[in-house]
């Protein structure tokens, strides 16, 4: 089979430090890979203003799959590269879907005293281009007292329904069978009543997925007290932004955390990066886990339809993470990368 | 000193049981204090159609504070009580600050294994009047696949500055004088520059006070990870809506979480209550802990001045929660009423 065409953002940060090992591993399963790097982030904006010119966008646009380790700096003003790269990116190639596993491997330690790793694995299905994310909003009388700010959640049928129908698909296809939408119908009236009533009627179609309910504010308590409620979860895009971190958080924390930004309908390439920023104070010292990215690279794999290579790669991590116990401070970031490419290869 | 004139809303399921001891410990306290119930909530709703009336709305401006136990049944539709009800009294009354501490006390059991007591001692200091629960949005074409739902956070000068002012008066009360901005200024622009530049500016006022920003992602899993970041949190509606939930799980469970609804210009009463909601599974069965409420209580005798009083109900139920371990599922809910009231009383 042809080689798979691979554009890759480094970054900025840890993220040049763990997108090297992910792409160890990846060369490490074999996979036939062409990868063409991207300097976007802090840097080039300091040099040259660009965030993302409209071209090299469209060049994007021609790869398989996109590989992103993380961007931002301290010294770019917040927001600049979060909005006008990696958000841009989400909404120009359509990322509809932001999925993210949380799941508890054996071995790894939880700040939860008592979760088990049969607790803790579920998927959630985050939608990745509407919501309050979408801009909309505006400044009225800034800077006086009389100053007004609005902040407008867009949503539409055509947005909900297919990342929700998404979402069944994904229940449908695991052991428990259970879709969870966490939402906060009671509130966000307009908003919520769109999203129950979508899932309402694409539960019909999927009989043997039970459909369940829970508000934002209860079901991030219960990522803490009651975590094996959860299957699949569909949310939207801002309550999925915060409750991927508390699951990151209870999973082992965000050394771990990987995330798909996937267009289903394959118009444009899907982007994999590991769920944590740039990180840096920790940057250029080999201490960042790579963990989070390799697992981003099994998810990419998977995407592909390369799965056994993705399993592949997934079971070295989870067998690095048994081993790593006692372990967890020694080893540099290109140790870990090694471990488990080696594992992969081997 | 004249009695104090209470409006008591016992509300529905658990609300009456935990609303009955909180009132048993304030008699205890020894405070003069004369109450009047409303029967709002599910019943009235049922038998009536109304949930807040007008006439009821402005009898209860008349009252020094207001107890609420919880609303809510699965037999109302989603959202009336919580809207009609909860929202309209916090909009109503003006109760711009919604305080709720989150305490880890001595002998609570917390689902993270190795939190101390020292390590989670906040208060979260949530706006409660503006943002997305504002209720403005509004639906186009419903039911269609041309749908479109919107929902808008408002944020005005007026209304952030007065709850920013507020938490810096309370971080400067406290030893850590800590103050953190929770948002997500890096995707709520708008709303999120109006609630960071107000921040920096009040806090020219307050040089003793240190001030940090955390993303609301972050700070989700901050509360899991380094509870002991945070000192004082001032938040928007929505954020503090999920913050003080993971807080109650954090520091013992929503059995524990206390709240105040406050309107600190009190140009009307403000409001106490659990942070727990109605919990009809397990209501009339003397299950339910009362804890939370009798901690607001405690919240409402320092509102009106009566600090000594307070301080001996806080006391009160440090000490139950230290003397319940081990006897955690044993004790009805009218039992801890007793205990926690004659340790006040004695
Ligand atoms: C950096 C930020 C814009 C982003 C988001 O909010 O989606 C991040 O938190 C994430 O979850 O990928
Ligand atoms: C019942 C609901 C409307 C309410 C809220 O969202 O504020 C509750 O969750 C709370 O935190 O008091």
């Amino acid at each position: 089979s042809s080689n798979i065409r691979l554009a890759v953002i480094p970054g900025d940060g840890i993220g040049t430090e763990v997108v090297a090992e992910g792409l160890k591993v990846l060369n490490a399963a074999g996979v036939k890979v062409e990868t063409t790097e991207y300097d976007l982030g802090a840097k080039r904006y300091h040099a040259t203003g660009e965030v993302l010119p409209d071209a090299v966008l469209d060049e994007l646009r021609g790869y398989d799959a996109i590989v992103l380790g993380a961007v931002g700096d301290p010294s770019v003003p917040p927001g600049i590269l979060e909005r006008d790269l990696l958000l841009r990116l989400r909404f120009e190639l359509d990322h509809y879907v932001n999925l993210r596993p949380v799941k508890l491997f054996p071995g790894v330690e939880t700040p939860l005293g008592k979760a088990r790793p049969e607790d803790i694995d579920m998927v959630v299905v985050r939608e990745g281009t509407e919501g309050l994310y979408a801009g909309a909003g505006g400044t009225l009388r800034r800077g006086t007292p009389h100053e007004i700010a609005t902040q407008e959640s867009l949503n539409t049928a055509y947005g909900v329904e297919r990342v929700v129908r998404y979402a069944f698909e994904k229940a449908a296809q695991r052991p428990r069978k259970k879709l969870t939408l966490v939402h906060k119908t009671n509130v966000l009236t307009y908003a919520g009543d769109l999203w129950a009533r979508t899932v309402a009627r694409v539960s019909q179609e999927y009989p043997q997925v039970e459909t369940d309910y829970c508000h934002i504010d209860a079901a991030s308590m219960f990522f803490i007290t009651q975590p094996e409620r959860f299957d699949v979860i569909v949310t939207d895009n801002l309550f999925g932004d915060i409750i991927t971190d508390i699951g990151a958080a209870v999973a082992g924390g965000i050394g771990l955390a990987a995330s798909g930004n996937i267009n289903p309908d394959r118009t444009a390439p899907s982007m994999f990066e590991p769920v944590h920023g740039s990180a840096p104070d920790i940057a250029g010292q080999g201490k960042a886990d790579p963990t989070a990215t390799i697992l981003s690279i099994a998810m990419l794999l998977d995407h592909l339809g390369l799965t056994a290579a993705a399993e592949k790669v997934e079971q070295a991590v989870a067998e690095d993470l048994v081993e790593r116990q006692g372990a967890r401070a020694t080893r540099q970031t290109r140790e870990i990368g090694d471990d488990i490419a080696s594992r992969v290869a081997g």
